[in-house]
């Protein structure tokens, strides 16, 4: 993301909690913060990439942290994927702060990054969101604008990865079930992928499943358990049951009892082969 | 299906279990046949387009069906969605009387139909599907071939319906999600429909949903539990769980005990709204 | 059971579907025929004890079979587990041939029966209900009235079963998260039976759990499936949505999927203990 | 449980974060304190009894909470239904204060307490816990020791209340079963309990739910569902996949989108015959 700031003119700070990985994008003219204190300091504007919410609030409370350090008026872009809480709260601490909190987690496997297809959700004040906009869509194919409330945009992309994760599920049950019936799982691979689900996530997807390619890791099956895990915290401040989700979670689980938690999240179709006794 | 065949200038007789719906197609150049025996005696190749399981023994068995009428060699083409040990039992009775079956299941809704967008999915005897190709062709824009087993046929058929059953399930719940937390239903189909999910099982049944419009129906909720029925019987008899057909099939129960038995399937969204205290 | 019938001076005609097994009982003062017409003509009351519906149609249907032997007015008890429709339309066959159906599914383990521990449903007429009653009485500790739906009398020995199920799948669940918390499983199993929970149901299962003594078989967990399959399709029937059972029927399958078909059916918990990285 | 320590001999000093609850018990001789930090500095053991692990935290951090107030060497004792990880996290601090965090979660519906029919289940420090044992035995009818882990008797109470819950569930929908099918449910009820399932779980809830005596509240909907979310993070934190507390979990929330909210929790079995077309 930071090579595609770099490469549409915009001048770059850098910070990584692990030091030394920075050098490939230093060398294409990004220069290195020694701290969180003195990217936020520099400049009016902060973009965070952060693991998950424990990270998140790593680098935004505490003496040094983006609360205390970023300008009045600053801007702080969060682009993980985080809760819908998480988000709000941290919004409510930087207005209290007199600075400005959006969300805008994106869409894509890594491969999309630097190609640029990325989608970018944003969601928080419109006039900061206006002043981003050149950033956001730098790095991205498109912006989608969720709403005045940053949590908004944390929702639609948790919602859309829990659609991706049943999407994965179901194929995997599909999958075994045509399996176990004598089909070659490329002709049912091709019917699907022909009509009614003529789209990435059964076309990247089915592809793995079908292929049994699980070590080509895009997302690993311990990420996207805290994502469904966030997904069901959503539901459950909200009233929403998800049962759906639930059946993600124990999947999940299950696959990362079995040994593949570093693995691409479509292993849970490997899970699924094994307790149909294909595996 | 019978206008496209007539269209496509194949002589066709008819034969429908409720009189007086054939006017329309009389007029287009179809004749009637008064009973099951007459349409298997006069030709070589009988389609049949069915309900469900009992439906079609219900035209195969006892004196007058197409296994005591139909001649030798001939080819009977079931297209209905049937469960895999229907089609397979009916397929070794046919072969006993020196008959074909050809299972050779259809993938569209109602509007494909005219529109020749429908996908084939055949199976069976290799000749026999060489045989009636131009047929199938004429039905539909693309033809499968799931093998020589014609259960295949009806596997790929049913997991694919079981897949958009799991699709809509998940949107279901997704758009109870965000609609719960502040953000439109249509802002959430648009990134949905951008990206992963640019396809017509998000495309359809997402407008679908955002709009509410579960009068308009493609395929009732009461046809979609039989189904999912049919899916969990081909899971059991083959040793998949399939937890993601379980939590459908309990979401259309509700929905058909609270009165959505006629509505479009996607009424799984209305029932997960209801759930959600939003309807 | 027939050695408690011959103990309360009944006369008992015995045949098995497999030769060869009656030995101590003939030697007990049973005597053996050599078919079930025999069986059926020599007295008016017929017990039938089968594994599943299917055997019981082998001995109800064809020219050998119950409906064809059993004079008019004779009673047929079918003691097995069956499915709720199955019972219903065998009902409806012997009415229409003169005779009556009772059925009278029983609840206990093996061990249960020759300690005459056993309890027993009885559904169907209330006047050869009352003529059965020293049979049924001699068979175990109780006899429940059902109605005079013999289907009742189904329906309640499977949502009895379907609620022990229940009860070990959550007890698999339960333990795991103990034995992952540090606690011993016995004492775990201690604070359930001492109050809530001080059941022959968790105290029989909780304690296997506890030992993982799966290899004391007492109902092993392929029959164990084939109960739930009954109980959903009971459910299925009539519109009630049981996603529990879709749990059990998924745990089931894995479990047998791992091996444990032949096993006791609280290897469900060993199921979970694998999901959850402890077997 | 005031009113039993009372009655044992044991001088209570009470605070309520409510005013003017306690006038009964201070008739029966209690004092009342004015702040969680008199009742603190008034003596070596505070006994707490709270909601939630929200309300744990109130009373324990900050100035005047049990952290900052109670002498070296106090013990706490915990006997609310709080989080694995929030028990563990107060312990610890407990012990950096040098004061000693003991968990006594109870078991057991309001009218078990005054009864004197409490489990106490008592994990943490052993010498602490002899120290103690005059005032838990003088609250309920049995002690069980946990271990030396406060988290552990946490784990076990969470558990025991889990099973509660899917019985309950197992009962909602076996009850909804042989209703549909015509059966009594009293005659139903009567042929649980009389054998497997003779205990309290089934017999009071197989009662309530027999009865439709939603009204008659020993713990709220909305509070179980907490209960059930604590089991959920407890299980996603040992890596333990609980299906069927997903499936409670989505019946608790259906059950409070439809205004149960405040009634007894046996009306998930209120919301299951909803969903089964009988209420």
């Amino acid at each position: 993301m930071a090579a595609r700031l770099l490469a549409a003119g915009h001048e770059v700070l850098l910070y990584n909690r692990t030091p030394g990985r920075l050098a490939p994008l230093l060398s294409a003219g990004a220069r290195e913060a020694v701290s969180v204190a003195q990217a936020a300091r520099s400049g009016g504007i902060v973009l965070s990439m952060l693991a998950d919410d424990t990270a998140l609030r790593s680098v935004t409370e505490g003496p040094g942290g983006l609360l205390a350090t970023l300008p009045r008026g600053g801007i702080h872009i969060a682009m993980g994927t985080h809760g819908v809480e998480a988000i709000r709260a941290l919004a409510a601490a930087h207005a209290a702060a007199g600075q400005i909190l959006l969300a805008a987690p994106v869409l894509g496997r890594p491969e999309a990054v630097t190609a640029g297809r990325l989608g970018v959700i944003v969601g928080g004040n419109p006039a900061a969101v206006e002043r981003c906009l050149p950033l956001l869509e730098a790095l991205g194919r498109r912006v989608f604008r969720a709403g005045e409330d940053p949590g908004s945009a944390s929702i639609i992309k948790l919602a859309n990865n829990f659609l991706l994760a049943c999407a994965i599920e179901a194929m995997g049950e599909a999958f075994a079930l045509v399996r176990k019936g004598g089909v070659e799982a490329s002709v049912f691979q091709d019917v699907l992928t022909d009509g009614l689900f003529a789209c990435p996530a059964y076309g990247t997807y089915g592809r793995i499943i079908a292929e049994q390619a699980w070590d080509q890791v895009g997302f690993t099956t311990t990420l996207a358990l805290k994502d469904i895990e966030l997904v069901l915290g959503a539901g459950d401040a909200s009233g929403v049951p998800m049962p759906s989700a639930g059946v993600c979670r124990e999947r999940l689980h299950g696959a990362i009892a079995h040994g593949d938690g570093q693995r691409d999240w479509s292993a849970m179709a490997l899970e699924q082969a094994r307790l149909s006794g294909l595996a």
